[in-house]
């Protein structure tokens, strides 16, 4: 993802036609964010709010609201509203994963420590909960009140089933609607209960940015074995190291014989890696064509999430969202 | 505090008078901390929900209501969603103070892990938020999610503060009301809020709550230096080995002369602790009368306290919150 075709892809054309509400979004942020007492909090946030972010999370929400014919002013705050949770969501899932690289810097609790990242993101967590309040609509708080335990549901179940090689592609549905798709799903959601359409059209919006959600989770998954450290700011074979059992993974676990369980067990259950196993984890996937067939299902979810987009009229953000959509698997092409 | 006079003590008189209501509150906290999907949350959860707390938090919410004269059901929610918050505040701060003792327990991270701590401390948090937003009050909800601002901002604050000198009895005051008062107050005000009583009293009720809030702190504070590990659960003199800047030492600090001065920034600010500091530390807080002026200081908030709760009506309620104010200084006379 160079920067060399600048506005021609769907998140720029989007944010090409929210600039001004995108605008609000971020000037809303940088206030709330910061803190009277506390000058911390700034210092943490910064780094992760201002680190080059696409914003495609409040962008759904604009964009739904926009697609909606929302004329208020709350669609701003409940993107600055879902941003939120998902940095306070990052920062919780870096200390927690020790993971050394997010967006390609160093993570906030390397740079800080994990108690600020815990704090900070309990302050973001709270932050947030004050944007939605002045909304006054219960039924966005209702929303995203859901959201919120469904992520940390998804977050704690993955603790359990991730070095487990009875994880299935039910329970890794699961893991991936917390993990992501419930946050898209909500932010598409409260954008159309904001501006009042009908349930159905509020349904579909749902159901866009859920499907959209585990697209973009699994493309994720799959790029963690296919991708460019560059590209992606993650390396090659993270997941493997971290004995993350990820969609490719669980693909040919299901296929295995006794010999590659046998590796699959050692290497994600026992966590007893050695030099060369990564690149035998990738000749195993490569065998069961895993990848092709997890970047099957990623097609299949962008399948879901354009049918449903579809059900709302006719309108550039449609179709921007609709070219979103396809986007997302691209980057595995 | 032994059992010897079990009822006779204010907050076991509240539980009595509010056992119907707190069984309540117990079966609503045992099924929302449920999860279909990851069983790990009750597994967590379980050790501090069920760890013998006194319920102080949800009790206050329970009487302010009950003082209210309201008739509702709500108190029950908001009791459990304040315990909720609680609960994962105190799982985020195992995870941050590396504490090895909570409630006399071996904390939850030392039975799990810090992943499980600040995940199920998420989970509970979102369950809490679930809780308010089914009252359907968003007053309610924004006095909570003020709360939870504060709580998270005091705990960054001390972050920064809790281990310079600088740290005045102002900046004290802020992080105290961070870490227990903001929760206290929120408690005893949402009370009169579902109850629809009038501003003064809601106004009232939250005064109580904040200054009962800072006292019990102050208390606690008092309690490290001079309390038993059995009657605490702590050890005397934890603040100190972990650096903690509490109300005993910036009195001492403020009265210190250079040598003393010198002492306090070796052992708070640089951290570096001998054989024979604690000891030391205790005889200057015991020359400067810090321990008798920080009781001082906490006999004012109570009073405050009482003050408050005065302008509620007569109520057997009512005399049992000022008997509580009174019980939670006893601790220290």
């Amino acid at each position: 993802m160079g920067l060399d075709h600048a506005a021609t892809k769907p998140h720029e054309k989007l944010a090409a036609h929210l600039t001004d509400k995108l605008d609000g979004v971020n000037a809303l942020i940088r206030t709330r964010m910061e803190s009277r007492h506390a000058p911390r909090i700034p210092e943490v946030t910064a780094h992760l709010v201002e680190a080059g972010g696409k914003r495609l999370r409040p962008m759904l929400t604009l964009a739904a609201a926009d697609l909606c014919g929302y004329g208020g002013e709350y669609d701003v705050h409940l993107a600055a509203t879902v941003e939120f949770i998902h940095t306070a969501t990052l920062l919780h899932d870096d200390v927690v994963d020790e993971s050394a690289q997010r967006r390609g810097r160093p993570t906030a609790n390397l740079l800080w420590d994990n108690k600020s990242s815990v704090l900070v993101g309990d302050y973001l967590f709270a932050r947030a909960f004050q944007l939605m309040v002045e909304t006054g609509s219960l039924r966005v708080l209702d929303i995203l009140a859901n959201a919120s335990a469904t992520i940390a549901e998804g977050e704690v179940l993955q603790l359990t089933a991730a070095r487990d090689l009875a994880t299935d592609e039910d329970i890794y549905l699961q893991i991936v609607r917390g993990k992501t798709a419930a946050l898209f799903s909500a932010a598409t959601e409260v954008g159309g209960v904001i501006s009042g359409v009908a349930e159905d059209q509020i349904q579909a919006l749902f159901d866009y940015g859920d499907a959209l959600g585990i697209a973009f989770q699994i493309v994720d998954d799959l790029l963690d074995y296919q991708g460019q450290s560059a590209a992606t700011g993650k390396n090659v074979g993270d997941d493997f190291r971290e004995r993350k059992l990820t969609l490719p993974v669980i693909k040919a676990v299901a296929a295995a014989d006794t010999e590659e369980r046998a590796f699959w067990t050692r290497t994600i259950e026992k966590g007893d890696q050695r030099d060369g196993d990564l690149e035998h984890a990738l000749t195993l996937l490569a065998q069961h064509d895993a990848l092709g067939r997890t970047r099957q299902d990623a097609l299949q979810w962008t399948s879901k999430a354009k049918d449903a987009i579809t059900k709302l009229p006719d309108h550039p953000v449609r179709q921007m969202l609709i070219d979103l959509a396809d986007f997302v698997v691209a980057r595995v092409s």
